[in-house]
């Protein structure tokens, strides 16, 4: 359970309480607002603010006085055309901040998208929770053959279990020790100093989780979408960035749909990938001989035309 | 008047309809947004959107789960620790967002802060206003003997007269050509093809009004003030920075105060000043030839320990 | 002509005058340094410093102790995968810095790629030169009616000779009261006290010259090359992208033709693109009206399938 | 030991072999290219590449045709100009390369300066090696009762060499995990199918070495040593950012001396510890009760005034 009751009373106390405001209000996000979405084990992500919604991009767009919006299907056209076009400074006026609970090693693929705002739970300042992200065993996958960074077949029973009980013993064990060290008791019940918390975290693992408050513009935000939300982002970051599309379809539902035709589900081409085309559709037989393509480039192309066949 | 009639409406329809949200707000800044703040002859600052107030700043640097707020002066030591020791992060979790109608030439110096998010009118789009800044007289002033890029005593009436002719004459006459060029219609009344709008602006002098949407986070907004409204910024950004100063003021208090505590009316000392002070507060006499400063150094450091004597 | 003699003298200075070095050495990117590349009438760009080439961008891909080059032929095999799966860090690796001299008009458009870094020539602080864009009546064109930020057709020759007229007169109006207006003496021939610079600029337009130094790493350099080398860029931004483009192809030809196979020379499809691509390739004929696109996206997809034809 | 002999030989031959190069050569930096100065007890920092010297800065000042220099005491006098005053952009024309192997919790720390470029060593794709930083016991501190943040007094042998068996111990024992997992052979010797290299490093504690190029320019490189090189800084960081300051010094001797007076060792103060100055300076007794100032920032401001007494 990722909340003590006290932190469930605050959330509530939080959404009991609306208040007027002359800002733009997206219905959908005053929905989410404070509310927790459990991802992995304990993880969560929490939407704790949001500026501006559909209709503030066009006002941006037009740098207009007034609300911006002209007619709905107008808006709709234009954040279209927008995202169509890379015009990428409309959407860099909204913003999302979000509270997210999510494992350590996570939390380093994540801090790779360094155009956001972050503000990180302390190790130095604070102690850490006993809490550590075990997979489950349906999420225990073999290291691909094909991908030299990917997953492939889940593990068979013993293999898995072998696996879960050294995850689950190396991290109760490392945590005791943590604690032993920062205490102000020895093991045999004495007085001691105390281990600085900035060192004794050393000796945790990458599952144990951390917490951050996470601030993004909604141009930056669909660029890390993309990425982690694609099939060949890792599982466990995976699985957050599904958590905030659902956030991010109700908070600025044009601009997501429009995300989703021209970038999650869109595809770039190469040069050669184009002119392959324009001859297969004229009716010529291309092969990956007569393509320019590389076997892997050629490989990924026929994905493409012939995926959900 | 920076507004017509319609845009006023706009505005007072955007103030009449508040609605409820379950996001921070801060009264402060409710009471600004949407109206204009007039800036120099025709321009103005805008507040647009906001996202968190004082108590986001410290829900943010203790990653908490419900407001963060402990109590109002436990917030208000906090903010001041943060701004002390330089830790930038929680402030970045505030964002505000402003329209702003400037002149060019301040536009080109504002747009060197790249930390922040810029929306600016087409002149590849859109036709520009005539709408040209035109000094007062008592903000014509001579270039400085001292200072190589400041100014100095306000022009003579003569000087003064010339230059605002100038200035004048000039900006209406290639405004009339901007008009002319991309007009269907010649000089002499026939019909023409109008020269792209992308080439037209080039005519126009650096006096004339643009319009922006800015988006800036509360870490990025205090750094640009610290840099523009000080008293060595040019006067016609100044301006605009200390209207902004104003919002601020409302928007985060707490904050405000810091920062004016802290970095608007604080120093930065080196090593040789501060080694310095100390010889001077144990009764030792300092000159220049002993401080070990450059004597602009020097007359720097004098003015800071005789300001206001 | 851009260069006096004295600043192309010092051009050969530096050009004379190899040293040793242990870095990583492009051979054609030494064969361009400090040299003038003549853009527009009076503009320019330069390279001025470099850092990496090709085997920098593996060496870092690879985390690499050495060179980290394996061989050849791997490492534009590792350079082409980078590209195509948009894995960008370690194009980051590599920086370019360049000297422009531009009309201001393009150097507004220039600036807002945010992520570079920027050291411009002070009209606070020095005088400007009187050198303005003058377009060559072959780039005279009139307003697209198409595309509402494009040009059409090449203006008529009487129309033309009444622009360049215009913008030549105004240009040389402005520039002499710019001078008149920060000159010591008057009009007259009695001293004056003559205006600051920082506002005696504002009364010169925007195809004045201006100068800067611009710092930016290979993969936002990309990015601004791909948006700015673009059919659809203006013109006068164009001309310096191509400009760019002939450096970076000697600097690092490996990376440049993946760019240019993947990002210049590629396309983006949205999901209803490639989803009437797949039905088209298996023989139905797709039209507007069942492919689910607006007019204008079918029109924009035909473009890419017939092109060439 | 950090390096292997085949490391150890791959940087002899980039050191043997200089190549001649146009671009802005600094013999300080030359000295110190690709050799490993050695941090904690497996890390080290490593100059990879730079671009500039002193005298790009002032080039970059000037938007200069040439190389920029006037004399050298001149140019020491603008660059101490530039950075007294907050002109920033001078500074970022110079960039630095490092290669860097760190712990884990180190480059949590090091990565939120998020102004820079970064290539780390992917866990996903490769094996990391069995390396963990454990602390000498004279760096094995207590938590700081006076600092929340901070480390106290060192701690006592026998409470020392608990926590350095149990680092070392659940080093050991999570290492040799990681290694079962992965593997194809099981601890009975049967075959499996060995965990995801993604996954299994989830079992790995925070002071396991990691390694990453690391690109920076000298402006924000100067702002990660002010906050790194100080005393408040965890020391584990600091010891990097002491070296790195080793380098830059040889690098940019101007830029550096000038970083230490006005950064380094300078201190900026409130404007109540301003006024308070003022009236110490005219032999008014200040008291912390008179002073306007918290108990703690009157601590923090006496520290500045007898620091070294």
């Amino acid at each position: 359970m990722p909340l003590t009751p006290e932190q469930e009373a605050e959330i509530e106390d939080l959404r009991a309480a609306p208040k007027p405001t002359l800002r733009a209000v997206s219905e959908g996000a005053e929905a989410h607002l404070y509310k927790v979405h459990p991802v992995l084990d304990h993880g969560f992500v929490r939407m704790v603010d949001y500026m501006g919604d559909d209709s503030a991009i066009c006002q941006a767009a037009r740098v207009s006085y007034g609300r911006g919006t002209k007619s709905v299907s107008n808006d709709e056209g234009l954040i279209r055309y927008l995202m169509r076009h890379w015009h990428s400074t409309p959407f860099e006026m909204c913003e999302l901040k979000l509270h997210v609970k999510l494992p350590v090693f996570v939390a380093r693929q994540w801090i790779r998208h360094r155009t956001a705002n972050v503000n990180e739970y302390s190790a130095r300042y604070s102690i850490l929770d006993r809490e550590f992200y075990i997979p489950r065993a349906e999420d225990l996958a073999a290291q691909s053959a094909q991908n030299n960074q990917g997953r492939g077949d889940v593990l068979n029973p013993e293999e898995s279990a072998r696996v879960l009980q050294w995850l689950r013993e190396d991290a109760m064990r490392s945590y005791d020790h943590y604690e032993a060290m920062i205490s102000d008791t020895s093991p045999e019940g004495e007085g001691q100093q105390g281990l600085a918390r900035e060192l004794a975290r050393m000796n945790l693992p990458a599952n144990i989780y951390t917490q951050w408050y996470w601030k993004v513009d909604l141009h930056n935000l669909f660029h890390f979408l993309r990425l982690r939300a694609d099939a060949h982002a890792q599982y466990e970051i995976r699985v957050y960035a599904d958590a905030i599309c659902e956030m991010v379809k109700d908070w600025v539902p044009m601009a997501y749909r429009a995300f989703e035709d021209y970038r999650l589900g869109g595809v770039t081409l190469s040069t050669m990938a184009v002119e392959c085309l324009r001859r297969m559709l004229v009716g010529e037989e291309v092969t990956q001989e007569t393509s320019g393509m590389s076997a892997r480039e050629w490989r990924e192309f026929q994905g493409v035309l012939k995926k959900h066949d």
